[in-house]
């Protein structure tokens, strides 16, 4: 799985790439990723890629053409690739999104910078418009990092058995159970019976009920989520905004 | 304002608070940091800090005690010190907490990484369980990384008046409208009319509109909060819940 990535801050992507879990498998051919500095695309003797907004407001903007350029190097202007814009004016990414991104042999990010980038180039190159969370970030860096990690790791061979991505949080919608390692007791604080037991069955009763307890207390929306269990129709409302975008796009 | 994070991977903080909007802060002592090597603190020859969950399990877990004193290192022992521990099973990260955050002197991040860390220790020093969204990432590094990122950049002084945090997303609520910069006319596509009209009273409706209708489409959600402007009520809830923590680890 290849991700490509525009930005103006490729040594951002790099340092936290080549680093950890990550940068062994980038090491072992696992995932590949490749840079692309948006400020290579000026057509500026400066270098420069942004300009005011028209009608005021404070911040700069990028512009069109160098990002589009970028993109076109990315993609070879093959509009079928996945080509991901991170702002808070998107869906919100989840595990879900992350297992269906997981699916492609390619991913292409396009990280803003300044106030954000001209809406125009917007319409003519993004296909999938994301946000990690509602909160502001200063660029479109750390969250394509975020949404790259969910991602690899989902994909063959970048988790090793001792890391592995079974029983994990959000995996069945529940938020996981509390967790012991050695010592038995440490400062006092004793590992639950339970879990020293031995018996498989009582663990596993006592690990769904904490993890029911947990989420039922910490996280309301997702329990109701849980009983619910629709997480069906999130899919199919993604597909439907997918293709609305890909309409739209092949007949501007 | 400092930020000490406790890490295993000391590299993957240091590659972005070093580079962009965030590498200029630490420079003008705008924002300070330290990284903590949590395998520094471990008493074992072979420097290891993780050991298998009790009641069997995939993966490894993080031992309390080299975690602990990591942290005593960090705060001095001192529990006033706010110290948050990313986890899919904290309080989902929004912009109302971050202004929050940003307001505190001094922050601690621990970093989990392998399938978590032992419950006692958490216990012990976490104050703020937090979430930056509902999907698994293979360690706390790039979520630590997206809270002080957020939290920053409303620190004086860490933003220019040209990347100024006004008028941005989620300050009112709502998504941001469309921008445009030069050139006016790009491959085609015109800069809408009313910005280019100089009429400041027409272009602030006519954005107020398209945030309005964005939001009412992509985010529903935000929507109705925006109509029942509830704001105030989570700041209650997230008080109660820290009172709650201090209270349970001060009678612990």
């Amino acid at each position: 799985m290849k991700f490509k990535i525009l930005t103006l801050f490729p040594e951002m992507i790099e340092g936290v790439l080549n680093s950890s879990i990550l940068g062994r498998a980038v090491k072992n051919d696992r995932i590949a990723y490749e840079t692309i500095n948006i400020r290579d695309f000026s057509q500026d003797k400066h270098g420069s890629v942004d300009d005011y907004p028209y009608g005021g407001g404070a911040g700069m903007l990028m512009q069109p053409q160098p990002v589009f350029d970028a993109w076109k190097h990315a993609t070879g202007n093959d509009r079928q690739v996945r080509t991901i814009y991170l702002t808070p004016q998107g869906e919100t990414f989840n595990q879900s999104m992350a297992e269906e991104f997981a699916r492609e042999k390619e991913l292409v990010f396009l990280c803003g910078h300044y106030e954000g980038i001209d809406e125009r180039v917007l319409e003519e190159c993004v296909t999938d418009y994301v946000s990690i969370g509602d909160y502001v970030l200063t660029g479109g860096e750390l969250p394509t990092l975020v949404m790259i990690d969910a991602i690899a790791r989902l994909v063959d061979g970048v988790l090793h058995n001792d890391e592995s991505a079974q029983t994990e949080t959000f995996d069945n919608g529940l938020l996981e159970y509390p967790q012991y390692t050695r010592p038995a007791e440490w400062m006092g604080k004793e590992v639950p019976e339970v879990l020293l037991s031995g018996d498989h069955k009582k663990i596993e009763e006592w690990r769904l009920g904490m993890s029911l307890e947990r989420t039922k207390v910490n996280r309301p929306d997702l329990y109701v989520n849980y009983l619910a269990c629709n997480s069906e129709e999130g899919k199919e409302r993604r597909r439907k905004n997918r293709r609305k975008r890909e309409y739209r796009r092949n007949n501007s």
